[in-house]
């Protein structure tokens, strides 16, 4: 017996996107000539595109090393501009080592290199940073979805991060509008009655997950439309990030 | 433009499992009655049903708690016998406060409680504890339902885990059979052509991910089929156990 299926569209079709460009208008033409359903939708972004539209690219040669830059770059073999601007979006490395920097971001996010990528950016000189506030970029991308298109989406900004204990990588959600980044079960009750004490899915970081698989960094698709899904709630991935005192698992 | 969409199809339907049941022969038989195309499936299994099948319950009321569990139990206002559960099936307690142990169980999981359950149970006084070796579980799961439908699926068995710096829970696979728990995109290439280093994907979790999403504690849907993600190579997620050693996050 099922029910309906949860469905995954992945939207191809954007052009190269660059500093200024009205994100929401070019996702919404993607999707209109997609045909597909957008009610009750859930519409993924991937951060790379967010951060380009938004200005977040920095070109290399602009950057000025610090000395702990160097110093960093130095030890681990790599690019003491790229390291730089690692160190100006991270509140705190993690560790470092092997040329890999785990860093906290400024959001509070523990990923590698603090988000700073060089792939898939406009050109071998140019980094693609993390959205200033990834919460805000779903928000508006979602009020101009709502203008395009004339209905309400929900809206998730993804990102490919690392993780402790086990190797691979998944996708996440640095950002989300219309949706609540948190499907609390606390309180609910299983099948036999009792309390679910603990069970507080993060469920827009399961959607990103699935879209990620859509996304494979050589696919160009940027954009990935979750049918199926009914958003409910509002809030913000930032309320996700979990404060140290609380985290047993440091 | 779309391509292919990925769907995620909750498959419910099956009895309450008992230990000695043949897992395979009830999915088959319940996916039978969905009149699913499996041709290229993923199945996603939750553990929970697993670890049922196999035996893997105990009535605490045949569990004697050590010292170290009554220490621990009493620090933490737990039932002592279900602390003892825990304990064995760890090789180490990473901490332990407010109620809440995390642990790193015997296959190298870093989750709460051990995975040891005492929701959606046979009784009140019934723990599920994680299945032994859960790439086992699968293979023996992807045997068994090549024998009752003539057909090679994948099968990812999953659980529910906490993570680190982040609230919420995900679900992550503990098992695979007939499918890479990594697709590796190293040394493939960017759309710039510059080499891809570090993107090495967990597809096994990021399936598991979005079927959790469908495997909402009160809903009864132990298993889940994936359609439109062809399952590539063949591995254990044992082996996506990162050492200690290699891992920059701890």
């Amino acid at each position: 017996m099922t029910a309906r299926p949860l469905e995954f569209h992945p939207v191809s079709g954007l052009p190269e996107i660059r500093a200024g460009d009205d994100l929401a208008a070019l996702v919404a033409e993607a999707v209109r000539t997609s045909a597909l359903d957008l009610a009750d939708a859930v519409v993924v972004v991937c951060q790379k595109v967010v951060s380009k539209a938004e200005g977040r690219s920095v070109r290399l040669a602009d950057v000025e090393p610090s000395s702990e830059a160097l110093r960093i770059a130095h030890e681990d073999d790599k690019d003491a501009r790229q390291v730089e601007l690692v160190l100006r979006e991270s509140r705190r490395v993690v560790r470092h080592s092997r040329g890999i920097l785990i860093c906290e971001t400024h959001h509070g996010f523990v990923c590698a290199n603090a988000g700073v990528d060089l792939s898939n950016t406009a050109g071998p000189d140019e980094a693609v940073l993390l959205p200033l506030d990834p919460d805000a970029s779903a928000a508006r991308l979602r009020a101009g979805l709502r203008e395009q298109l004339g209905l309400e989406v929900a809206v998730v900004v993804s990102d490919t991060f690392g993780r402790p204990w086990r190797e691979g990588l998944v996708d996440v959600a640095l950002g989300s509008a219309g949706i609540s980044p948190l499907d609390d079960q606390r309180g609910r009750r299983d099948r036999q009655g009792r309390e679910l004490v603990v069970t507080n899915m993060a469920t827009v970081d399961q959607l990103a997950a699935a879209a990620g698989l859509l996304m494979d960094k050589g696919s160009g698709v940027p954009v990935v439309v979750v049918r199926g899904w009914s958003p409910a709630g509002d809030g913000r991935v930032r309320d996700l990030v979990r404060h140290p005192d609380e985290d047993l698992f440091r």
